[in-house]
């Protein structure tokens, strides 16, 4: 019970191979070798996001990528419709009022996914409306929108359809150019299973022309000038070289396996945990949950905030708590990152033993005989 | 000669401690493990930066510091000095100009430092003047200002000093407090010999009222957020875990030897550099030369950008070669990051190799002779 175990929705536990990468001598960014890195990585990257368009890399973390996927695409002023179900949510309309937007939040339960109409609508009613916000998975509910739904929709106007695809990118499936989508942000140290510190960003062909006109100031998170840079077979600043190998390492192993492959693994963890965590009496806290993340509610009166330390300080698993208005009453368990069956089964035993601690009734042995059964009947 | 060696202006050799702790399993950024690391190396910052201040991290390269430096200080219409001696003097003018700072270029002829007469002259004429910027080394010319000198200057009226100190923080006495200077900024990749990722600001008491107030939005690099979050113990976004794990084993190191003798190594690196160099017939290119990396001239006619990338793939030594009107010219070395003498002695013996190559008369083994007996006569 003593080997730490890191499930959090990111980061997360890193491919031993990405270790061994990570301490490899220092290369400098400016040579020969890293130039045959940096081309692959950003073909790489395309294959990840499923697009034709270039995706390019920046030294931030996801939230870097949230602010420069507006900056590039804002002008003070704009009509933007955010929708507004978590966290991350509030992340997207705050920066976006803080760049000169007018920002209209499209509040939803937290927990529950957008409801297609209400955008539908709104969109009908303020045909003016530049951009719509939106996350493909909510990382703070451990809930997903109907990305592909929404881009169908958000495409048949003259708005963008811009999607925080953080903790969706590398864990399920969400194909850019397929849904629609007008500009895409991913973060490393999520389905890419890196550490943070790389962001990743496209643009499609709708929002590019946004990005060559519009009017917010921006330099360390301009693309135009990273476009340039990637043209000659650079990029514009210092590298994160370490991180930029490993990407090249874990886009590889990607592309050899398939992106399906990987995703069914994800997907099959998320199943697993679900299922075992209902068996022991937890139930969902999403009504639409994500393959990346799940969240559980925490038994009524249950001190949620002490159970996540207790679990980490007593039996060295990190799992994650509620935010804000789910502070103290949810647990998130991470299904993305380097996770082998024995880590799943150790963090329900452990949970079992933790929640047992706080007085639930629960058998850890029999949690731990269910999961051995259900894995076995569900390979990989 | 075949083991690689790495002595550019950064990034540097890493210490084989920090590749260790690369590599180690990720941990959370929100565990009390992660909280004890953040606290030490808030603490250990203020000790590198010699300031009373708070010092910020922030996921970003240097250019990133740069733009946060300015986007925290400036309001449209603010008159900024901007001390332009290369390629980094024009990076922070350009930043200003595109956050709609008036900005003045006080040009400098690239290889020499600022007349401080100048400076003194324009912020006379010029008395509304918000923010002086200059670089502590403009690491594209392998130069230094005269940092103390400028502080006192620019003390005197009501301008803030904004000193880019990537090539300088950890590489050579910049103490911020006692230079006067109103925002510092530094580069992980440099002087704290750690992976590019991670960069670090602080500003002085005159600065924070203009940080209060200034009017350009700003969300990703706000220091006023990230400076509540660290009151609360945190950090505002994730955190690279590996690089601060990292710093905090640097910063430990440094504190330990003691900031005085950390920067006397990196001087006899220096001084051992330009002493061979000028033996084997090299010229400086600065007229006031840095401890941190060393610029030589190359002999009038030789192919400089040819010599590099020859140096680098027949001898495995990664050193840089001149930027934008130094293209081609100058040959530059750093001497920060993880630095053995055998490392110095053989990138001296390979630098002669190579211009034996490209018909520069020299004898290699005399160099070799010559080096071991100079570090000899001036040991650490």
């Amino acid at each position: 019970m003593s080997n730490p175990i890191l499930l959090a929705p990111g980061p997360v536990q890193l491919h031993p191979e990405v270790q061994k990468i990570l301490a490899q001598p220092m290369i400098h960014h400016r040579t020969p070798e890293f130039d045959q890195i940096l081309a692959r990585t950003l073909k790489g990257l395309k294959f990840l996001f499923q697009t034709t368009q270039p995706v390019f890399m920046q030294t931030s973390t996801g939230s870097g990528a949230m602010e420069s996927a507006l900056v590039n695409l804002l002008s003070p002023g704009d009509e933007v419709l955010a929708i507004v179900s978590g966290k991350f949510g509030e992340r997207w309309a705050d920066i976006a009022e803080v760049y000169g937007a007018k920002v209209t939040r499209l509040n939803v339960e937290w927990g529950s996914a957008v409801k297609l109409e209400d955008v539908r609508t709104h969109l009908k009613q303020n045909p003016q409306t530049k951009i719509v916000l939106s996350q493909a998975c909510e990382t703070s509910t451990a809930t997903v929108h109907d990305i592909r739904e929404l881009g169908r929709i958000v495409s048949e106007t003259d708005a963008l359809f811009v999607v925080d695809g953080i903790t969706a990118v590398g864990a399920f499936p969400i194909p850019m150019d397929d849904y629609k989508i007008d500009a895409l942000i991913a973060g490393s140290q999520k389905g890419v299973m890196l550490p943070t510190g790389l962001s990743f960003i496209s643009f499609s062909e709708k929002a590019w022309k946004h990005v060559l006109t519009a009017k917010t100031p921006r330099y360390y998170f301009d693309v135009r000038k990273e476009f340039k840079a990637n043209q000659n077979g650079e990029t514009l600043f210092s590298s994160p070289v370490p991180l930029v190998k490993s990407l090249d390492f874990i886009l590889s192993m990607l592309q050899n396996m398939g992106l399906n492959q990987h995703f069914k693994e994800i997907k099959r963890r998320a199943d697993f945990t679900r299922t075992t965590g209902q068996k022991m009496g937890l139930s969902l806290y999403s009504q639409a949950p994500s393959d990346s993340v799940t969240a559980f509610r925490l038994p009524e009166g249950m001190k949620g905030a002490e159970l996540r330390t207790h679990l980490e300080q007593k039996y060295f698993v990190t799992v994650m708590g509620g935010q804000d208005q789910a502070k103290g009453k949810i647990l998130r368990i991470g299904h993305m990152g380097y996770i082998l069956d024995h880590h799943m089964i150790e963090t329900m035993e452990r949970l079992a033993l933790g929640l047992n601690d706080f007085g639930f009734k629960i058998d850890a042995s029999k949690v731990k005989a269910w999961s051995e059964v259900w894995l076995k009947e569900n390979p990989l």
